[in-house]
């Protein structure tokens, strides 16, 4: 038997019904596989702001750190959003991924053929579409200083960010796209703006040398700006992208909504070592939540990718993912992927029907 | 009679023959409307360095300073792309705007119903989308500082840019965005990273303290990443957006690339005085240069924003524009908006079609 910690952070809105639904799942194929998790749970986001004032209390993070892999659900809500920005929601997930040294981001983008007709772009265009996002997630703008709004001598305010990339920062997250590459189609984009900005051209030349050492796979280099409509023009053409904090942001949800249903999807952040944190790309849904109405199946495959990238353990992990396209092959729907003609769940439903099918 | 020197910048690629046309075309309504062009050509891009080089010439800019405005075709090239960065073609143009002041970049993103199939979105997606995305264009991180590649105390090299706004920058740009929403639909969305960004938090307060001067306008605030998504799932929530230079560029691509005819895209960059600069959106694509294939609309177009917005001549703008409805209403294609049963045309049967339905 292997044994696993694993840290719950079901986080606000309708993050505590789906982490219910990911527990469940994971236990189920916990006994078929012969893997033990023994589940933590710590408060995060707004949840901790009620109870402790702060959006990621020291015991948080030092639970995550004493664990194998961290399960978050969602953060945030306008409840929050008028609070000092140091002390919103999502201030807490800077935090989390700084804390854990979490600079790879993983953010697939792959159309599910059952849900297809969901995309807003025609079937054609999208059908197939299997795009992976390597975002750099602890460096470039979001960390980099000085930063801050500070006054001119005239007494005129100036707002400043520092976009920054050190070789190694660059090196590091360009390796594991070159993994995650050779793990897919063997091809990669590196996305930059080197016409305009030095941090990019040091991005561009490193990733470059770094190709030595990835004879195999196929790299290009395309500017942001490019890559953001070639991904509505021709979507196809992407394996995998590496990019900086910034540009994965936009790229990666932007990405992520050509296959219209952005309530199905995972990702995934990892460290150099130590737990990485699994978690959905849809928000909290203050609006529905409490109301048995989520798809829980993000939170799902956040629990196999978590089980895959975080715990090397496939097999459960294509477990869960067949799981889940049983269940949508069958025609079971959430309200946010109903259509004509299907069963519509619950979220507690989907998950039963989802065991039925583990 | 009205007398206008407008400096024409043909640039490469494709940049020389579609410039011909929009000469052709302005002379025509220039008869019809009374107004008299005087045309004086100079040097910028590929062009100019392989004259000069260097991509903007003093001259050439002189040359733009001491005129009503400037009609820009499109620059760069694979045969210049290995040059150092300060000597590409993309420096003259970022030259050009910081040279004449030109902070506010106009880009229209709107549907032409007679090429809607060519969007890869879905048709009930894209119908009727008519969206303007107001870029600032001398500021943020494309000329902030500190800028470079430094290296650190250890010997490892650092690539650092710098986005910053101040007060007066927000404030500027902010005004021709409430402006130009309210000769549309009279909805403005900022986009910005406030959640992240110290110099969005700035951004959006300033934005928002604006908004009480424009009382007739409904304000609303969006981060990038959350705009990138929605231009994708659903382009008609937009009217006018206004965002940062870097955002914007990103935006306003990938808001194009939507409408599917990119090479129908004009655009406009203006400053608080002096002459604007008018251009397609498209590049010189030097894979047909020369061949009469280029599609000469966007330029053509670009010509009718210089009318519109340069010269305070709507008149004569509104009559081009009908012109490119008759004449696609008609079916008269180019190679690249070609689809059967239409009429396919060179560049220069395509201008005189156009001077026809003139
Ligand atoms: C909430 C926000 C800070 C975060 C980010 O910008 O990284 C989010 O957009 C994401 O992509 O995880
Ligand atoms: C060529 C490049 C410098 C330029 C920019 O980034 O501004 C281009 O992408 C644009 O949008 O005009």
């Amino acid at each position: 038997t292997q044994n696993y910690r694993i840290t719950l952070l079901p986080g606000d809105g309708i993050g505590p019904e789906i982490m219910n639904v990911a527990v469940d799942v994971l236990k189920v194929v916990g006994k078929q596989f012969d893997l033990q998790f023994e589940f933590q749970q710590a408060l995060m986001g707004g949840a901790a702001i009620d109870a402790t004032g702060e959006p990621l209390p020291a015991d948080t993070l030092e639970m995550c750190r004493n664990s194998d892999a961290v399960l978050l659900a969602a953060v945030g809500g306008y409840k929050w959003d008028s609070l000092p920005s140091h002390l919103r929601p999502e201030a807490g997930l800077l935090g989390l991924r700084a804390g854990l040294g979490l600079f790879a981001n993983l953010r697939p983008a792959k159309i599910i053929p059952q849900l297809i007709d969901a995309s807003t772009l025609k079937k054609e265009v999208v059908e197939g579409v299997d795009i992976m996002v390597v975002r750099e997630l602890t460096g470039g703008i979001y960390f980099g200083k000085p930063k801050g709004i500070f006054e001119t001598e005239t007494g005129e305010k100036r707002g400043v960010n520092t976009m920054v990339y050190s070789e190694s920062e660059i090196e590091r997250i360009g390796r594991v796209a070159f993994e995650a590459a050779r793990k897919r189609g063997g091809k990669l984009c590196s996305v930059d703006k080197s016409n305009v900005l030095e941090v990019s051209q040091l991005w561009r030349d490193r990733i470059t040398s770094l190709s030595q050492e990835y004879p195999d796979i196929e790299l290009s280099h395309m500017y942001v700006d490019a890559a953001a409509m070639q991904l509505v023009r021709a979507p196809k053409q992407f394996d995998t992208i590496v990019t900086g904090n910034l540009f994965g942001d936009i790229l990666s949800d932007a990405a992520a909504m050509l296959t219209g249903s952005i309530g199905m999807l995972p990702s995934a952040s990892l460290g150099a070592s130590g737990p990485g944190v699994f978690e959905p790309v849809h928000g909290s849904a203050p609006d529905i939540a409490g109301q048995d109405k989520a798809n829980p199946l993000a939170q799902v495959l956040s629990a196999a990718m978590m089980l895959r990238y975080g715990l090397n353990q496939s097999a459960a992990a294509d477990k869960i993912e067949k799981a889940v396209s049983q269940v949508l092959e069958k025609g079971d729907r959430t309200g946010d992927i109903m259509s004509p003609g299907m069963n519509l769940l619950g979220c507690r439903s989907m998950g039963e029907t989802l065991i039925q099918a583990l």
